[in-house]
């Protein structure tokens, strides 16, 4: 299968239309990268971008779309809900097929270098592209926001990767990393207790002392009278959806709920549920050359 | 996703390189049809050739084969184990993605029409593509074999479907047809006893009063001293691997036996194995277009 990678930057314009449209027109500009979706919020006046494809045609996209929110975005007088600290905001690469994330590393530093050098951006690498445990953490690294940075990067645990060590006034500074995909998965409980699908996500989530890959909150599932365990699976190949699952219904049976069914929202990696059919089919030696579509699309 | 149908088609020579390499050329030749596979077996004398790609790509590779093989084998003189009525024995078209059986059953028309009226070889639809309940069974179609065909063609009821209604001396008759893939899976017991294995392969398997589209006997796995129950699941849609691998253990555990494991053996379709995982997974409402996979290939 061809190398593929997912690139979301998340860029902080998220009303004018125009400009919006401008910005993400450079991803479609360039062959071989594929604009999957972009949706805009205007309470939080940022725009989430997916692009897909090859690891060049990809880097390139990122590239350009962040010279072309510099362009356009003034960040000295952007004003939204979501925490954000540049015009371009982050740009996390994330490995989708036959790409490893040490190469995703690679494309996180190459484009931050060229933001650096060539657009005078602060680039701070994040997530599994971190120089410093303290960067590993994208929340970290934003605190302050952009109104902050102007402080925070004279700091010298806060010198910027790449790019000057001043801020950039219009731009502001950007957060490019690379991570897992996100996988997000809901167990529904056939009970309108919201308090034990809370108890439940406790237990299984890593902050409870459950799962490591896990996040999870209960909410309810209005409509149908139901609660729900709603969780973020960060890293799904080392912790898979079938232990999430098996785990939601291990704690249930304590309260005698049963598990009515679960929920893949928006889209994963046809991996991580292949990974539940050999675990529970008990496949031996299977390898993703199997897929017929994967060798396909070789 | 693209549309993409596999092509399986089997021709009567597997002892010349010369003439196989001749052949399978004419399918490197079209443009969109990948060979994705082809294997000679001397004692059958006959080649499976796997070609997968766009369903028109396809069918001209499909033909091109066909007629390549009219030119080089000669029936007259050929012998070999397995059953066989044509230079092309069999051509069977499948669907894998986003392509449906209708679709594939229009391509063996249009194949078997073309060989009929270009290459003068009497054509069968079969399987799906089959005229009459009869002609769905390959085997009832092929009985007779070449030299039987001679007497069989002037019946009324074995009159072919495309071409003329005597024999091809040369290139002899061909079946061309549609069918859904098959997955071919096994099961492990923590037994050596084969007949353990023979007996739970008989109440699986649709002969015995088992489930639909399986097929199924008890085989030794000799190198590691374990009995196994190897099936072929003729219609994955239909009756799926969970559905398989959860009667196995059902009927194992009359013996008191564990299953050990199980294994897909060659291509599978990507949906064979995420029906597993949406089965045990309980998931609700689930998408192929949800795998990211899936929307990078469209």
């Amino acid at each position: 299968m061809a190398k593929i990678v997912e690139c979301v930057p998340n860029f902080s314009e998220g009303r004018n239309n125009e400009v919006i449209e401008a910005i993400v027109e450079e991803v479609r500009r360039v062959e071989g990268a594929k604009l999957l979706d972009y949706s805009s919020d205007k309470s939080h006046n940022r725009t989430v971008v997916t692009i897909v494809g090859k690891p060049e045609a990809v880097t390139t996209a990122a590239f350009n779309l962040a010279k072309k929110a510099a362009e356009l975005i003034d960040m000295s007088i952007h004003e939204g809900e979501h925490p954000r600290m540049g015009a371009t905001d982050v740009i996390p690469f994330i490995p989708i097929a036959d790409v490893t994330m040490a190469e995703c590393v690679e494309m996180a530093r190459e484009v931050g270098r060229r933001m650096g050098e060539e657009l005078n951006i602060p680039v701070y690498l994040y997530e599994d592209a971190a120089t410093t445990p303290q960067r590993g953490n994208l929340a970290e690294v934003r605190k302050g926001q952009y109104e902050g940075f102007f402080e925070k990067i004279k700091k010298e645990e806060w010198k910027p990767d790449f790019g000057p060590a001043t801020m950039n006034v219009k731009a502001g500074a950007t957060a490019v990393g690379a991570r897992v995909p996100l996988v997000a998965y809901n167990v529904n409980l056939a009970t309108d207790n919201i308090e034990i699908a809370s108890a439940i996500a406790k237990k299984v989530r890593f902050l409870g002392g459950g799962l490591r890959y896990v996040k999870g909150i209960g909410v309810m599932l209005e409509e149908r009278n139901i609660a729900q365990v709603s969780m973020n699976l960060v890293n799904y190949e080392k912790t898979a959806i079938y232990q999430a699952f098996e785990m939601v219904k291990m704690e249930a049976q304590r309260y005698g709920i049963a598990v009515i069914g679960s929920e893949v929202i928006g889209l994963v990696p046809m991996k991580s549920l292949i990974d539940c059919a050999e675990y529970y089919l008990q496949i031996e030696d299977f390898s993703m050359d199997q897929i017929l579509e994967k060798r396909v699309a070789e």
